[in-house]
């Protein structure tokens, strides 16, 4: 009898080992964004203040309010603010006329965001008339943004001047631009990328939690441009995210950021398309690496497993960063300079194209005489090389994040300008204008 | 008793079983050029004849004869002995003047290489006096070559004509051109290779056999040229193997192939340099992979694992070739394919831009009152482009041995074809050697 109860309760302990294996892994395998948690403080939705959603995520939350202070440089880029302006003054050239020749400095982490675009002379320089500076400058620079988009509708919000929409704003960057309270899924929060992936077919409320750990990021980090007298934040997808596309996007409809003074040139300005430059085919995108994997790679507190929100340059914790995928990070971190010294070279060499080219047409603008036909197929060559090369120089990764997409877009860039040069010369009919390697640091004012 | 004996028994079985296991587990930690092996037949040392080789490694043999026939394309190039001239006719036009633009075949397998050269009408051109075709011509082509190296020397080698040279000469490539009979190692034959080595300091038998795997295709896929009279077979490292390197080694001793007819540069035709596009930091080399790796991948016999001599491009065989270190080998061909799409349409910008050099620089040289010194800094900028366009495009990977070097030589290249362009401008004061776009598909005889 003794043994048949001890077999019965052997039998009854393998059971329930067994169902308890079963649902450990059960619960194992549930995706994160639908595992229950217990909020010690319920978020209202939208909220904008991040360190109330800190509460129930002080892990996030930590790591996230570093990047107040992670203001460190790698080899060619960085988050110390430097000035691109003192570091390549060729671009004070490639610039003049635009406010981008009076101030650029690489951008500071997420939580300096709303102070440092209060603080850009970008914007200061409009001070003569405040309400120049349209709100939608606020829109990748506040987590207030969610609830005044859905208060105010964004053709509102666009409208407003910036100092009128800067009353309503007291929140940097934060968890509200990419949650949802509550769930905390991440969710698409900014109407113009939602109307941009709608226009492409696309619904984001499709995708998997891994392409939203890439989509969210194009919330902000994309190239856009302000649609219209009510400045419409706008993103130039309608034919495609690549830079050719978007460049064709930009000549059906006409847009110009600002001429470019004695050359007469409609220039465009790229803003920071990591989100359109790393999609285009790169070997990370096309593996199925998010931005998130790279720039917020999953650490250890403890027994807690979370994205590290301290969003920064992976050159600064490669083992963490890159080591998630690699074994050799040594290896890898080498790699990424090879890759960057070829583009940074590149870069340089396409710019002093560029400044020939202006140059030239310049000199050819100013005749009276000059061939109009030739003069404007060398202004469209000038405007296509500018901002192929910008779409380049802007993106926040020297070339990484896609090296070969940089490195032919620069070659096409060099290409064009050389182009706009001979048709400068030309419009003329003179070969003094073909003078090359013109760039003369002294005369940068 | 008995009990006694079935434990002795029992224990020696053990001891016996460990014993042999360790054995096995040291014979198969041995490194594979030190496995001892009985060869079935002797094979004398620099023995040129491939087939007495293989009575001792038939699996090697065997895969090494299926070269013969693997005459397969890919997307961009391949063996089947295609035209270069009529799959891209500008070719024609960049190489006029030069035998190369009237047969420029892709290359087939190591078993035709003899049978290839002697059928090539770049040396039948020469037929009107067949010894103005050197000997040296047969320095990638034989594995009689070792054997005739070490028996003339190799200026004596390359003293002698291609006719005369031929009548030694009855094997294509083969095992000696690679392997020490006896040993089997891995060895560099060709005597220019080694000379190249040691006049950078390098001594190729302190190598790993890793390094080997790369070195020894190294005695053929380089870029090389013949020095003086004689025809010395020469590698124009002295500077460095990176592709500007090599340019200012041969800039240093005035060297050229030939001249441009009526454009009067004096041009530089590229080889095969695969050693060295593979070898400047790229990011299969740094990783320490070598050309065997992925061309001559590990393959099995049944108990017998051994690398194949089929050699190939891996993307006809891509589980097994890049399958040994990549686990998702569909990932890895779409991704070659986007390099190479990209290399293939940034190579055919830069063709167009020297294209329109050799145009403009055409005019400017018929004209007796030129600028002789802006002419001849055209013709400089002019021999640098196309030598730089055509390391990439001779290189026999579409750029994939090293994506980003081939994208930045060909931005460079079509940057100063641009500028050769517009300097023949200068040189006669004549803007409408400016025209761009000028190749015409109807204009190749």
């Amino acid at each position: 009898m003794q043994k048949y109860t001890t077999l019965i309760l052997v039998g009854l302990i393998v059971v329930l080992a067994a169902a308890l294996t079963g649902v450990l892994i059960f619960l194992k395998n549930q995706p994160t964004q639908e595992r229950a948690f217990q909020p010690l403080v319920e978020i209202q939705p939208m909220e904008p203040d991040s360190e109330k959603w800190g509460v129930n995520f002080p892990n996030q939350y930590t790591t996230f309010l570093k990047t107040k202070t992670n203001n460190i440089d790698t080899t060619y880029a960085g988050a110390s603010q430097f000035s691109w302006l003192e570091r390549d003054p060729r671009q004070v050239l490639l610039f003049a006329g635009y406010p981008f020749s009076k101030d650029y400095n690489d951008d500071r982490g997420h939580v300096n965001a709303l102070e440092d675009v209060r603080a850009t002379k970008r914007l200061n320089l409009n001070l003569d008339d405040p309400k120049r500076t349209p709100g939608t400058c606020y829109s990748c620079k506040s987590s207030n943004n969610p609830a005044l988009w859905n208060e105010l509708g964004m053709e509102d919000y666009d409208k407003m001047s910036f100092v009128e929409l800067g009353e309503k704003i007291d929140q940097s960057i934060g968890c509200a631009n990419c949650h949802e309270a509550g769930t905390m899924r991440l969710i698409v929060t900014n109407p113009a990328l939602e109307e941009a992936l709608t226009a492409q077919g696309k619904d984001w409320e499709t995708f998997t939690r891994q392409e939203m750990r890439t989509v969210v990021c194009a919330n902000c980090h994309v190239e856009y441009y302000f649609a219209g007298e009510g400045k419409y934040l706008t993103f130039p997808w309608a034919n495609g995210t690549d830079v050719y596309s978007i460049i064709e996007f930009y000549e059906n409809i006409g847009f110009k950021d600002w001429d470019y003074p004695e050359a007469g040139t409609p220039m465009l300005k790229a803003q920071h398309p990591e989100f359109e430059f790393f999609t285009a085919d790169s070997t990370h995108f096309n593996a199925g690496v998010s931005c998130s994997d790279c720039h917020m790679p999953y650490v250890r507190d403890g027994a807690a497993k979370f994205s590290s929100h301290d969003v920064h340059s992976p050159l600064l914790n490669p083992e963490l960063a890159c080591g998630q995928c690699h074994t050799d990070t040594e290896y890898v971190v080498r790699r990424v300079f090879v890759i960057q010294e070829q583009v940074a070279t590149t870069k340089i060499a396409t710019e002093d194209a560029i400044l020939d080219a202006i140059n030239a047409l310049q000199v050819a603008a100013a005749d009276p005489n000059a061939d109009s036909a030739l003069l404007d197929q060398a202004r469209t060559w000038h405007r296509k090389a500018q901002y192929l090369w910008d779409f380049v120089s802007a993106e926040n990764s020297t070339g990484f994040h896609n090296p070969e997409y940089a490195l032919k877009i620069l070659a096409d860039s060099t290409n064009y300008a050389r182009q706009a040069q001979m048709l400068a010369a030309q419009s003329i009919d003179d070969t003094s204008l073909l003078a090359t390697g013109t760039f003369d640091q002294g005369s940068i004012p």
